[in-house]
């Protein structure tokens, strides 16, 4: 029997899992600076919690757990349908569990209750590059009041953010209240979310393709002109006048410009507002935000935005939040095509012993001890001998430092260093090796 | 609607997290430490992966995927058994998917492979106190080697680990050619497996029941006076004689001897052979090991040992290896209940601003920023005024600073700063704060 695994899930060896590691650490340090806490929800949900939540694309994509023992027998007698085999089904994202863990948790909360998680979720959607059945989110947020404030803090965590990882990109800013007053002011205030559907495609399809769109959903020729031409305009300010009539509109720009006025000069990457910005969620209801690499076609690594009734579905009304998530498969793949994963990532290991024959395996084993007691992390290669086979080995670990011990350097206590990226060998004392190496760090 | 979760799953908090993620970090630490690497495998395997891998009781606890579309429909269409429905499950250990992981990749691979894997795995088992449907598990192996100087890593991984946590233990060690000897010696190697079963009862039952539970499995009378006559001996050295008769004892005596020699005086915690330690498994062929707190009633807190078949069921004859887990809910009970999480571990918040009004508010959103740009996990209480309930908030992060600010604060720059824990105040810079939270971690 050849094994194998099933269609768009994935093993991750050691390369892969350190580096994805040094990016959800990286995340998880920026999120605990802004004081904000993990939680962490069951792998397995109840169906009740999932559906209906996701469309029926949605729907259809979730992961059913099959009923087991009595129960799955009993369905089975009467010609099932696929909702009688199951009650359970995988983590289909973060947003929903968040919502229902808040509900279920309220009276032990204090809010704002700021929180961070980072997990995986599924969905049975058609493989492809980029895009499989098991991948992490990462997500954060503040619930329990959707302060302008916040909506710069969640500018400042991609600012720090994508610093820190080394990547440059654009953090896009927009309001769905403007997007409203823009929608009031065109005279289409019931096609709302017709004309943010087109918006969104803008990327895509450019702005002819959104006016066709529009058009196709039957928006007037000249709402569809009006909606054009106040989509170039390009600040906050130019477009105070032009909303001046619809008090959502005006609203909205307030908003951005507190968000502005907290940023200030703040900020490492370039934010931006842009009046295009639509996000396809409808249940943003303010700032929204979209964070695009610039070195690199990989479409957008972030996004989110502020919303009013996350928990509403499980019963709790008028809970106002803000929020974002960040695309860590697709930063992993913008770090790779750009590299920017630090050198060491790839290996954990310090330093590797080596010895020629059973005595200086032995005398090798207490070097061992004593460097790791050091906090170093090392290893001895569990044959003597072959010293081929041991620097191949070596070469397969990445390691920086060969620790060579025959008789002679366990006579006189002088080991042989070598240096694995330079090639240079030296005869030093454990003691020097150990500080060599914590000084390397 | 009143949402739930599928039993014998856990919302976990933030405290929760926090702690289990300091478990999960200092065992990484230790592994990587002692130069094993990290694998992860997706959540869902093809159950031709799974299924006869655990037994009867296994394949019934298993947690299946049901099929999808067309594939469900078309199973749906001919009076479907269980067997019809599925395709895929979750996880149900670590070793399986690794030894899966091991064969799809040896060409890759450079043995001897060191890894760990820190994931949870999934079982429909009844759940109960302690017991629960997701669970993690943190498994370390070396694969590719099932030399003594491995048998002794693993000692010295659980004497590491367990120092660390600050928790004291006894690590057992005992060989399964030791119980092959003692089966062979006592004339009983044909029912060697029912010999060690029994044995392996000996905690829950005692030598009474273990003496019964031989007989009911048809073991004579004399065999069962010699097994539990050679039970109680202390040492290896006492047993070597007792053993000689039998090839097979010797070596496992010689192997415990070689671990105990490489140990030497290197470990902090008792390690202690116990020729009463069984383990269940029976694809252990040499030394073995289990883990018992010392000051709380707890069952094992880890366990493993020496297999020379791991990756036979799926093609790779002839493999050797040595592992161990570590019982990480487990541990977290233990920790709990003896008291042993720093005291800062249930909260990452260092210090909070509090305002008085708008003006201060502002002024306290720059100083945020200062404080975070040195690294400091910060917050800003999002509305100014109400001092209570700031107070309040501040109490719920367990944070040990609020600095107050106020207009007589902002006007000489010298903020409020409240020691959380003692009460006290003192007016200082906000450079000097910055020193003051650095200092104190």
């Amino acid at each position: 029997m050849k094994p194998g695994i099933p269609k768009g899930t994935r093993d991750f060896g050691p390369e892969q899992v350190l580096k994805r590691n040094y990016i959800f650490d990286t995340i998880k340090q920026v999120f605990i600076k802004y004081g904000y806490q993990p939680i962490e929800t069951p792998t397995i949900e109840l169906l009740s919690t999932l559906t209906g939540k996701y469309g029926e694309e949605g729907d259809r994509l979730l992961f059913r757990v099959l009923k087991r023992g009595d129960k799955l027998a009993k369905s089975l007698e009467n010609q099932p349908s696929a909702n009688d085999l199951a009650e359970e089904g995988l983590r289909y994202d973060l947003t929903v569990p968040f919502a229902r863990y808040v509900v279920m948790n309220q009276q032990y909360l204090t809010f704002p209750f700021k929180r961070y998680q980072i997990q995986p979720v599924w969905r049975a959607d058609r493989p492809q590059r980029g895009r499989y059945r098991e991948f992490y989110q990462c997500d954060v947020d503040v619930i329990g009041s959707g302060l302008p404030l916040y909506g710069a803090e969640m500018a400042q965590i991609y600012d720090d953010l994508f610093t820190k990882l080394g990547i440059d990109v654009i953090i896009k800013i927009n309001n769905r209240k403007i997007l409203a007053g823009i929608a009031e002011v065109a005279g289409i205030s019931e096609q709302f979310v017709d004309m943010t559907i087109a918006i969104d495609k803008l990327d895509k399809i450019g702005i002819e393709g959104v006016r066709q769109e529009m058009q196709a959903r039957g928006i007037p020729a000249n709402a569809i002109d009006k909606v054009a031409q106040l989509l170039q305009i390009a600040t906050p300010a130019d477009l105070k006048p032009l909303l001046a009539s619809s008090a959502t509109g005006a609203a909205g720009i307030e908003e951005v410009a507190q968000v502005f006025d907290f940023l200030e000069t703040s900020t490492t990457q370039e934010v931006q507002f842009d009046v295009t910005l639509a996000r396809g969620l409808n249940y943003y209801t303010g700032c929204i935000f979209e964070v695009q690499a610039k070195n690199v076609q990989m479409g957008s690594i972030g996004g989110g935005g502020r919303y009013d009734d996350l928990t509403g579905i499980f019963g709790l009304k008028g809970v106002s939040g803000v929020g974002v998530s960040f695309g860590a498969e697709r930063i992993y793949d913008v770090m790779e095509e750009l590299q920017l994963f630090p050198s060491d990532t790839a290996s954990s290991l310090q330093i590797l012993f080596i010895a020629f024959d059973a005595t200086t395996h032995r005398f090798a084993f207490q070097c061992l001890q004593s460097v790791r007691a050091a906090g170093i992390h090392a290893e001895l290669y569990p044959d003597p001998g072959n010293l081929k086979k041991q620097m191949k080995y070596a070469n397969s670990r990445h390691v920086p430092y060969v620790a060579l011990i025959g008789e002679a350097e366990m006579t006189n206590g002088q080991l042989t260093l070598k240096d694995m990226v330079t090639g240079e060998q030296a005869s030093l004392l454990l003691t020097d090796i150990i500080l060599k190496i914590q000084r390397r760090t």
